[in-house]
């Protein structure tokens, strides 16, 4: 089983990286995650270019449709999902017919610095993923005034944060699990 | 007085682009309309680009910056807003402080294919603006079956639809009048 990790915000410290492989460590054994790092290079989306795919948004839809199951841990900007992440949803979920989103266990985590954790992005982005096709997992994990749920090596500190985050990884490859069965 | 459009798709022949055509033909004399023609060069948003700004992120912060108005008009990508246009908006909303968006006047619009005329959007787009500070016309124009609203030469041949969106540019001239009293 492999799952894809997808940070929402591009800066290299980024507390929502952090936060995904915090997720990496809690993963049972036999499950390959890794982080996907090329978001930063996915064009704008352009209708016009779409007969001409850039190579990046090839990249990123095969980096989608080889994993079992996709993982996305966003900020939140401006109370609403991070602009280029959104556009790197946009470019996954074309062409409808064809999405490599379409029918993808996905699940949504998000830590911000201020006080209610990504909540509106989260919920936003659970929203386009499920327009999309993709099979959504109905959780949500706020990761407010993410500083402190970290220790300075970057290990999460915060033991029910650990144990409701674990929840959510199990959900997610019971997800994918069921998927590959059927 | 002057206003800026702003199209949320990037394709040459946008719905929403000639939306805004129509818009700019109905506002009264005296009133500079142009519609922005470089949001898909801004880069994505990167928190460590921050003190090395891209050069079309100055550009675009700019011309919102020299608008006395600015008029949104987005369609609807998987039920939220186009990912590049939310993109430019979180590059304008930095830094918080001196955010070019705080107290600008701004109304949204959308044009769709379908049959709800970018609802979704144009509500996500509102309260992104207005948590960036932005002064937020409270009014939609929703444009479905868009195909239908204009004739082959791109003029609005909806007559009601005309008259609301007349409506909405003078409650947006309006709000940008009394800012500049004040």
């Amino acid at each position: 089983m492999n799952v894809l990790g997808v940070a929402g915000s591009l800066r290299r410290d980024s507390h929502n990286r952090n936060l995904l492989r915090a997720a990496g460590a809690l993963f049972p054994p036999g499950v390959q995650f890794a982080q996907y790092d090329r978001l930063k290079q996915v064009a704008p989306f352009d209708e016009d270019d779409e007969l001409d795919t850039p190579l990046a948004v090839t990249h990123w839809r095969a980096a989608i449709d080889q994993a079992d199951a996709v993982l996305f841990a966003t900020p939140e900007y401006n109370a609403s999902i991070p602009g280029q992440l959104k556009n790197a949803i946009d470019w996954a979920s074309r062409p409808v017919k064809q999405t490599v989103l379409r029918n993808k266990p996905v699940a949504v985590i998000g830590a911000s610095t201020g006080m209610f954790g990504a909540v509106w992005a989260q919920a936003e982005l659970r929203k386009a993923l499920a327009t999309a096709g993709a099979r959504v997992i109905d959780r949500e994990l706020p990761v407010p005034t993410v500083a402190e749920a970290f220790d300075d090596r970057g290990a999460l500190i915060d033991h029910d944060l650990a144990l409701e985050l674990e929840s959510i990884l199990l959900e997610l490859l019971d997800s994918a699990g069921r998927r590959q069965a059927a």
